[in-house]
C-alpha cells in the first residue's frame, strides 16, 4: 500500500471507530433506564478488565486507560444529561430518524430492527418515545403499525410529516459513469422508477434505504449506488450525487410519536381505534356521530381483525381536542356503539 | 434488552473498538515508512475534518477532539519509537505471529492476506522483516514460499521454531456439551483428527486457524468452536476449552525471517538455492561438494522450475557460516556447477 492508500484506510477506520463509539453511547443511555445511579464502580472495573486484554502489545495499558477515561466520562455525562430516547425502526439515516429529529431535535434516536421492538421498548421504559410511519411509508408495512397500535396500550403524543427526498449516494471513489446497480428498499426504488430507467441503472432490492447506504459503506462494491436520505452521506462517509430523484416531487411520509402516557395537555387532533360488527350501515352510522357534530375526519382505515372474525377494526384521525364537549360526546357515543374501542391520543397536528 | 444484555453488548463493542484502534496504530506505523517526518499538520487537519462529520448529535465536537488527541498522540509516539515491522500471512493470533514474537518480542507483526504481500512489503520497505513458515506448516503451502524465495531477492536473516499447540476455542457463552461443529484450517483439523473423532465433533474447513477464531467472534454461531492458537483467546474474546488437542504431541513448525539485507554479521546456518540440469548424477555430484568438506546438510528440497523445463530447483540448508573457508570454497564450487545459484543468507540456527 502506498501512503495515500494507507491514509484512505485510516479515514475509513476512523469512521468505523466513531460509529462504534456512537453506538456505545446509545447503549450507555439505555442502561441509565435500568439502574439506580449513573456511576457504578463495580461495572467500571468490569469494563476496564475487559479492555485490558488488548494491552501489552501495540496498545499500552496507559493509552487504553486514557482513552476509556474519556469515553466513560462522556457516557456518564450523557446519562446524567437526562436526554430522552426515541426508538425508530431502521438503521441510522432512516427517514424515521429524520422525522424524530424534526419532531424534537434534542431526542436521541435509537435504531431498532423491527416495529415490534419500538413498541416493546416504550412499554419496558427503555425508550421515552417511539416514532413509526403511518402513511405513505417507504420503510415498512403501515398495516403492521396499525396492528401494533391496536394490540398495545400506547398513546399517540405527536406527529411529524416529512417530505421524501430520495438521494443517489455512492462511495467517494465511485464515478457517476461507472454506476450500474442501485440498491434500496423496493418502495424507494419504485418511487424513483423514471430516474432509474432514464439512467439505465439496474434496481436491486434491499431491506432498508439506510441499510443500503450502510452496506455500500462497509462492503464497498464497485459500480454501485444506493437510494437513501441525504443524512446517510455524513454517517456512512458517502457522497450525494443527486438529490430529489423521486418521480413525484410532492411525496411525503407521515409519522406518529408514541409514548406510555401523555405528559402535556392540549392538542388539536385525535386518533381512535374501534371495531364494528360486519353489517350493512354500521360504519355509516358511526361516521354520522362525527358529521352530526361538525367534526372533520382526516383519515379512516379498516383492518380485518385477526382474533375476531366478522368484526372489522377501524383507525380514525379527526380534527379537534378531547377537551371539547362535542368531541367528548362523540367519543362517548362511539364507545357505546362499538364492539371494541380505544382512544389513542390527542396531539398537535403538524401543518404541512 | 435488559441491563445484562446491554452490558454484554457494550463489552463486545469495546473489543471491536479496540481492535480497530489497534489496526489504526498498525497503519500509522506503516505510513512512517513513506513520509519524511512523524508530524504532518496538513494530514492531521484532514483526519479531524473526516471525524468531525460525526459531531453535533450524540457525540460533541469537544469529545471527538479529546478522543482523537489521545489517539493521534499515541500513534505519533509509536511512529517515533522506531519499532520495526514484520509482515506475516494470516489474521492476528496466527501461528506465524506467535513465531515473530518468539524471534524478537519487540517487533510489530503486521497481518497480510497472502505470502506474496509479505514478500512485496519487504521489497517496498513497508516492512523491515517478514516471517513465513517453511516446514510442517499448517497455515499454507510451503512450496509457495519456496517459489517466492527463488523469485525474490530477499535474505534469510533468522529462523524460529514453534511447537504447535492447537486449542479448542469457543464463545464465552457456549457450553462444552453444545459444540457440534469445529472450524479451522484443513491441516489443523487433520492434525486433531483423533480428538475430533473422540468427541464426535464435525470438522468444517476454514481458510485460516486465526480466521476461524475471528469468524466465531464476529458472527457468533451457536454450537460451534474453532481450532487455533491460545493467542486467539484474548484478541477475539473467546475462551480456551482445551489446549494441546493435536494427535502428535511433538508437532513443530519452522519459520524463516526475511529482510532486504542482512544487517548483523555472524550466523551458523546457511540456505542456498540452485538449479541443475535434469541428468543422472548431477545432484549427487553437488552433494559431494558439501560432504567432502564435512558440511552437514539439514534440509534439501527439490522444486520443478516453472520457466525452465528440464532444470530442477533445489533449496538446501546446511550448518556452517559463510565466513568459514570450507563454506566459501563449497559455495564457489556450487556456483560453478549450477545453472542457477543464489545465496539466501547466513543466520543463527534455532536449537529446538
Amino acid at each position: 500500500m502506498n501512503l495515500n492508500e494507507i491514509r484512505n484506510k485510516i479515514d475509513h477506520l476512523d469512521g468505523e471507530i466513531l460509529k462504534l463509539v456512537y453506538e456505545r453511547m446509545e447503549l450507555g443511555l439505555r442502561t441509565r433506564r435500568q439502574k439506580l445511579t449513573v456511576t457504578d464502580k463495580e461495572r467500571e472495573e468490569q469494563v476496564l478488565d475487559n479492555i485490558m486484554r488488548f494491552s501489552g502489545r501495540l496498545l499500552s495499558a496507559e493509552f487504553i486507560q486514557n482513552l476509556y477515561k474519556i469515553i466513560i466520562e462522556e457516557s456518564k455525562q450523557l446519562q446524567a444529561s437526562g436526554r430522552l430516547l426515541v426508538g425508530f425502526q431502521g438503521e441510522h439515516g432512516a427517514y424515521s430518524e429524520l422525522a424524530a429529529r424534526k419532531y424534537e431535535a434534542d431526542l436521541v434516536p435509537i435504531p431498532c430492527q423491527e416495529f415490534k421492538e419500538v413498541f416493546e421498548g416504550i412499554k419496558n421504559k427503555n425508550f421515552d418515545f417511539g416514532i413509526v410511519p403511518v402513511e405513505n411509508s417507504i420503510e415498512g408495512s403501515v398495516s403492521e403499525v396499525n396492528g401494533l397500535l391496536a394490540a398495545n396500550d400506547l398513546m399517540i403524543v405527536g406527529e411529524a410529516s416529512l417530505p421524501v427526498n430520495h438521494c443517489l449516494l455512492t462511495l467517494p471513489e465511485t464515478d457517476y459513469r461507472e454506476i450500474r446497480i442501485v440498491y434500496s428498499h423496493p418502495q424507494a426504488l419504485a418511487q424513483c422508477r423514471e430516474f432509474l430507467r432514464r439512467h439505465k441503472f439496474e434496481p436491486r432490492s434491499f431491506y432498508d434505504t439506510a441499510g443500503a447506504a450502510k452496506m455500500l459503506s462497509s462492503l464497498r462494491p464497485g459500480a454501485a449506488a444506493a437510494i437513501a436520505s441525504a443524512d446517510c452521506e455524513k454517517f456512512y462517509g458517502l457522497k450525494v450525487l443527486k438529490e430529489n430523484i423521486q418521480d413525484e416531487r410532492t411525496n411525503r411520509t407521515r409519522f406518529i410519536v408514541l409514548a406510555l402516557e401523555k405528559k402535556v395537555k392540549g392538542g388539536n387532533k385525535c386518533t381512535i381505534i374501534f371495531a364494528l360488527k360486519d353489517e350493512a350501515g354500521a360504519l355509516c352510522e358511526m361516521l354520522k356521530v362525527f358529521s352530526d357534530r361538525g367534526i372533520n375526519l382526516t383519515r379512516i382505515e379498516s383492518r380485518p381483525q385477526k382474533f375476531h372474525p366478522g368484526h372489522y377494526l377501524f383507525l380514525a384521525d379527526f380534527q379537534g381536542s378531547d377537551s371539547e364537549d362535542r368531541v367528548k360526546e362523540a367519543l362517548y357515543e362511539v364507545e357505546q356503539k362499538a364492539t371494541f374501542y380505544k382512544f389513542l391520543g390527542c396531539y398537535q397536528e403538524e401543518k404541512r
